[in-house]
């Protein structure tokens, strides 16, 4: 029987309190309406939970975090979508319509800030951690058929932001020399960033040496970690080993020392993983010597576009995924998973990545 | 008599406490040595005082500041100038020859940072307030002997500076919106600049009302005093008045709302002057949003080649640098001028323009 038209009652996993596991509780989903689309979810996601206004912790938390699915059904008026079709939902909106998607400046679609007239806070376009949802069709990447969803589901998040990070934002050179500061799916996707960018020094930092060997298959040239040179900081170190700095450095995990890390008169810093709520505090002479700091959200990809063309290199083989997956477990696993707790933990008070960052 | 080879004696103003009158002294000069070239002074500068070293405050201070001269005679091995030669002294050196002269990315000259192997800081190659001074090869702009000594001399800082941080490092678009924070002599330059790249909106920003007739003859299409508008703050009143915000700031004060009123996805914010010692604090989200910050030294110009050009502009009357002159006195003066202690307070802490900015 088509559920076209009528209400799903379906389950969902729902973060209730900071730091608890997570609870399956059973939930209504609303046929879409004008331009939004219902999807059924893949259920081989990774996790993540956000609240509905990140900085002021609340319990009327959402979750959401990358996933794909299948649409199963469309409101009035969308015409880019159909039920069935293989789709990845983006957390930054790409409309195609309004002056900024028109922009080669920048990927912040206008969709993003206001949803009828209301102000609402940007993940809402993908939120929900439910067997279904309804999201806007300007949220919504259509991918080709025989994309494998529980691999090309991490396009929808950390490893378009990392890899859009070193070649949009940063603009990574041949020839150049890079550093990455933390290993978790955004840094590694920088690290593998770099590498297609033709960077010939890619320095990858971290002080969990278990990631070393994935960071050296996405293309490091070097790994450190910082607790094995205690006598001098990470930013001298990478300073010492690169004749006075990188060309490049992505920041991927909430450290100062990126930006001086960077070689002056020409360095360029790239935010691209940060807990939102602490401030960045800089020595204004390291902006004087010629460096650059600059931030980057879904690694400046306009999503409607740019991540079936980075599905399609994933299909070639031009691009990893596969390397990224470390757990995965099903929406009735999740309230048990010891990634539980951190999972709703997050969701009160950060936006860094979880299940390919927690531990790897 | 020729004084070549020979040293000279002559008077220089001196600063040996913060915030205490110059004082003026008898010096003696010594030969120019390899590459060095000894310059008389012309006495229609505007002054201002910094400590060799400018994180530390010593009393062993040596004066500097916007200076032109005449060539009086020159050490081996000097092949661009010859006695009698115009000259403006470069604070940031342009050796023409290391990698970074070579390098379209930037103007930090390798000459900055290294004479005879020993490091220093920046402001040495031009350090000394006195009638002669001697100075390296590398740390001089050979202009046009037309040229008034006592209007070009403002090429050699503040004007060339505010004027390269809108047209070289942010690189202010036709037709974009500007807001400039802080109407000294770099900003008022930073204005100029905005208006010759075609900004068709330009935000000047100052406490101080008496500067907004100046800074509207430079180009400036609305002032504002932050004094007049105490329920709103000045980075929200410029999105306001530009809906969202303005395509670049240039900050010419010390002061963070720069950042903050350009618009998210694409603002530019440049920091032109600060008060070095002090660290920028910056909220992440304003860069994860798209915006970036530079810093600019000089404002991105190669001097050797830059400042002789930008004499020619003024000569063209496509520079205005008249406008800028508030004040001058002889050497002699300095002592009793009523910018004698802020001259020397300066030395003490802080890098900010002095005579245009001072009081306009």
């Amino acid at each position: 029987m088509s559920t076209q038209g009528k209400v799903i009652t379906c389950k969902a996993a729902v973060a209730w309190m900071p730091g608890k596991p997570l609870k399956i509780e059973v939930v209504q989903v609303d046929p879409p309406k004008d331009h939004e689309v219902r999807i059924k979810v893949s259920l081989d996601w990774d996790g993540r939970i956000i609240t509905m206004d990140h900085q002021k912790p609340s319990l009327k938390v959402r979750m959401w975090y990358k996933r794909a699915g299948e649409v199963e059904s469309v409101g009035r008026g969308v015409t880019n979508f159909q039920p069935g079709d293989k789709v990845i939902p983006l957390f930054l909106p790409h409309c195609g319509q309004c002056p900024r998607c028109h922009s080669p400046k920048t990927n912040h679609c206008r969709k993003n800030c206001f949803i009828n007239g209301q102000q609402v806070y940007q993940f809402l376009g993908v939120c929900s951690f439910s067997q279904y949802s309804v999201v806007p069709d300007t949220s919504l990447a259509k991918i080709r058929h025989d994309a494998p969803l529980d691999k090309v589901v991490l396009l929808g998040c950390g490893v378009s932001t990392g890899y859009g990070a070193a070649i949009n934002t940063a603009k990574v050179r041949s020839g150049s020399s890079c550093a990455v500061f933390g290993l978790g799916a955004v840094g590694l996707s920088a690290v593998m960033g770099c590498k297609a960018a033709g960077a010939t020094t890619i320095i990858a930092i971290d002080k969990n040496t278990r990631k070393f060997q994935k960071a050296q298959e996405m293309g490091a040239t070097m790994c450190i970690n910082p607790d094995d040179h205690r006598n001098i900081k990470i930013q001298d170190l990478v300073k010492e080993k690169t004749e006075g700095g990188v060309d490049f450095a992505l920041e991927c995990v909430g450290n100062t020392a990126a930006l001086e890390s960077t070689i002056d008169a020409w360095g360029v810093c790239v935010i691209a993983g940060w807990t939102e709520t602490e401030k960045l505090s800089v020595e204004v002479e390291q902006l004087l010597l010629g460096r650059t700091i600059k931030g980057t959200y879904f690694g400046g990809w306009k999503g409607a576009d740019a991540v079936p063309a980075l599905v399609n290199k994933y299909m070639a083989k031009e691009l990893k995924l596969d390397e990224f997956i470390t757990h995965s477990f099903t929406l009735s696993e999740a309230p048990q998973s010891r990634f539980s707790p951190a999972l709703s933990l997050l969701a009160f008070n950060s936006c860094r990545d979880i299940i390919s960052n927690y531990e790897m």
